[in-house]
């Protein structure tokens, strides 16, 4: 079996969401297509363990937003490595409710489709929900963030609730490590290598941080090491502190 | 139901095999997506009068080879465009067998995926088979063909059978049409129309020839109108011939 070749799938990103009684959950997803053109269906592989699974579940519709490339990085942050239990990732994104009663989220969205569930699958971690499509609507004609171009500008690892997660070496090593509860051996790790040019992996959404490439959306400049950050730098995706990273050894 | 906004869903291309007691066929799709990644299984969506569909049916095996960005045109009209029950498709490309017996195409793919289906959905016109990977091979580091380039590179619309297909008037108007039974207004276009600017699409895959692109891999200089195509001009797309081109009106 080699990994890499599933590397070599390509996918869009997309903001699932749902609601049922007054809450509302959401995700990023890379997993959705259309199975049928009549009537217009599109199915998504959504994770048990995802929030949102239990809402599209209980609910019987889910929302489909297709992200634009140049994506508000803090709401991938946010939906996509975030808990919808552990916070309202709705608070500051713009909805809109059509004829499910699902929200479609319209922040860095170019097409959105408002689904109703009409099967699923059981597939083992995850649920294939096949959704018959009551809606859809082009926002804009820009391109769509497609998940090569993100995996390629972030330098990122799937979220672990991904169809697509590949387990690394780094992160299965502490494969409990959540923003809220933070590991002695996670902490402090800044002062602890003096290799100025040493990468540092995100322990919760997995951003490598790169002292060559600097991060410039923070005002960070090229070969800035690690230890230089200041105290209040947050991954750029997840927002997690500083104390989530790690060197990547 | 605005239909654009089906464009902004991501897919790759490739190319899906099977064999059931020495019956070769394949077919280029779009609709497949990695759906749980411990095991690491892939669904595809195929269309039932997909000759295909009825081998994966009794094989119980897919493969499933993706396509690079630079794959042979031949090779996406004979595999896309052409019913396996009407040509050997596997007579001219190169092929390997796996653990699961299913024909596995090396040409133009960068990284296959050899598959046993372990589920299966009827989701209408289609059915979405679940395949567990039994075997994958990365090929090269190659660029993978998106949908959405070949598309654009092509000016194309999707195969009646795909999912994602959406039906243009001009193709509706002749749905049966077919290279085996031309029918007799589909034949001698190029002189019923005066117009050296008029586009020309083909009755059999879409494809348009665009006077003032020409046609550069086949040596048809910019300018070039559709009546001074020598008469064995084929679409670069499916191959048919001249007479299956009509003038976009």
């Amino acid at each position: 079996m080699n990994y890499k070749a599933f590397h070599k799938l390509s996918y869009g990103l997309y903001i699932i969401a749902s609601e049922f009684e007054g809450t509302r959950s959401g995700y990023i997803g890379n997993t959705a297509f259309q199975v049928t053109s009549s009537p217009p269906q599109i199915a998504i592989s959504c994770h048990k363990n995802n929030d949102t699974h239990g809402i599209i579940l209980k609910s019987g519709v889910f929302s489909l937003s297709v992200l634009k490339k140049e994506a508000s990085t803090s709401l991938i942050g946010e939906f996509g490595f975030m808990a919808s239990s552990e916070m309202d990732k709705f608070a500051k994104v713009k909805t809109e409710v059509h004829s499910t009663g699902a929200p479609v989220v319209l922040d860095s969205s170019l097409a959105w489709f408002d689904c109703r569930v009409v099967q699923t699958l059981d597939v083992g971690s995850h649920t294939l929900f096949v959704g018959e499509v009551a809606e859809s609507q082009l926002l804009s004609d820009d391109e769509p963030l497609t998940y090569e171009y993100y995996r390629e500008k972030y330098k990122m690892l799937a979220p672990r609730n991904a169809p697509t997660y590949i387990e690394k070496d780094k992160l299965t090593e502490e494969p409990s490590a959540k923003p809220s509860a933070p590991q002695p051996d996670q902490t402090g790790m800044a002062s602890a290598d003096p290799d100025d040019e040493e990468e540092y992996i995100c322990a919760i959404c997995g951003y490598v941080y790169r002292p060559d490439d600097g991060d410039l959306a923070a005002g960070i400049p090229p070969g800035t090491p690690f230890s230089e950050l200041p105290e209040d730098y947050r991954c750029p995706i997840c927002n997690a502190g500083k104390d989530y990273f790690k060197p990547m050894g």
